[in-house]
């Protein structure tokens, strides 16, 4: 974490919700969208690994293939879940804040979310 | 692994490619479809245990959420080839074995795995 | 339809649900997996159809964006009612007679089904 | 088409890409952020109802079931790609618009956008 220093040349003078953007590799990353909700996030995350851990003991003790991919079907909901609310986020945070300054800033960042999304469409 | 025991009550008389059904509570559960692979599905499955911590790793250090969304789409995308695999391997021993049985067993197993794949369809 | 017709030459000799394969270019397609229900198909395709000329309207008419995409996600989802509906019959049918004769036209069946259940998932 | 008549009230004084919300039940639908490109939407959308008529012409002809589902896949594929375009200018046009305005306004924008993403990947 880095908001307690002070925020990275790139984003000087923005009174934005912080780095919505990628860091430059000269200065730490910064907080982005989903800052606020990291700890909520990483509790998910850590059930998701649990959930995925779960899947090998499964393999393991040769469980009921049915069985098996009903659990990988809770893992990939669990995935898609975290990955909409990371998206909520940016939407609300980044893509807003780029809305403010317009023009190409914020072209670059819809296609940049759009992108993103199809990626998450298309698994 | 019950490979080298004597097969389950459950099974016996079978000349099928083994326990293609959840196992009885008193019984150890039996090999499936899948369990030639079993090496290769854990490995596989460690590798996607290994991108969710990853996804960990990337929150903790704020990097950005498009990143982060790559990732997920990654890691959903292996979760699926891994239930396309198991799949197929549930439809060549299991589904199979059903059908030369015929009747009402062969349209358990295949109602079965269609509610399978819906639920593959609808995460 | 061709099942007043006597089967093609492909098909001679079989007693399973008819031709589960494409049909040779010189003959005519057999019934599938499908056939029994096709009127039941041909509705709810039609019915598609018709949730789809909705959505012409409703640009036509400058709807919401929104209210465009919620209806694009409900025909999509019938889209993929009538592929699972589909895939049902065709396990049922097509891959449990390629079980009874068993080897390569097994596995041959099995590839194929699993490689449509994919494409299904990428989309 | 409602861009050559004076803007309903519910947008007046305002310089944003127009209504981008439901119309209220008084006032015709203004255009909203996939205004510009409703040409190519509508062209885009027969195309995909000409997809659906084929699939009935498939069916009719009882095509086999795999070349049924691979054209149900392209079908799919074609309205999702529609919905990620409608999406993207949503975004571009809508909950920019909102963004500039702040506050609750964009909170309700993003929670709608980021629900409609839900029901196009859960589907």
């Amino acid at each position: 974490m880095t908001t307690t220093e002070p925020e990275s040349a790139a984003n000087a003078g923005s009174d934005a919700p912080a780095a919505c953007h990628r860091a430059p590799t000269t200065a730490p990353a910064g907080p982005h969208g989903y800052t606020a909700n990291k700890d909520a996030h990483l509790k998910r995350l850590r059930r998701i690994e649990g959930q995925v851990r779960g899947l090998q003991r499964m393999v393991d003790e040769d469980e009921y293939c049915i069985d098996v991919l009903t659990q990988v079907s809770a893992s990939t909901k669990a995935l898609q879940s975290f990955a909409l609310q990371l998206l909520e986020e940016h939407l609300r945070h980044c893509v807003a804040d780029a809305a403010t300054k317009g023009g190409e800033e914020m072209d670059a960042k819809v296609a940049e979310a759009t992108a993103a999304i199809a990626r998450l469409l298309r698994t």
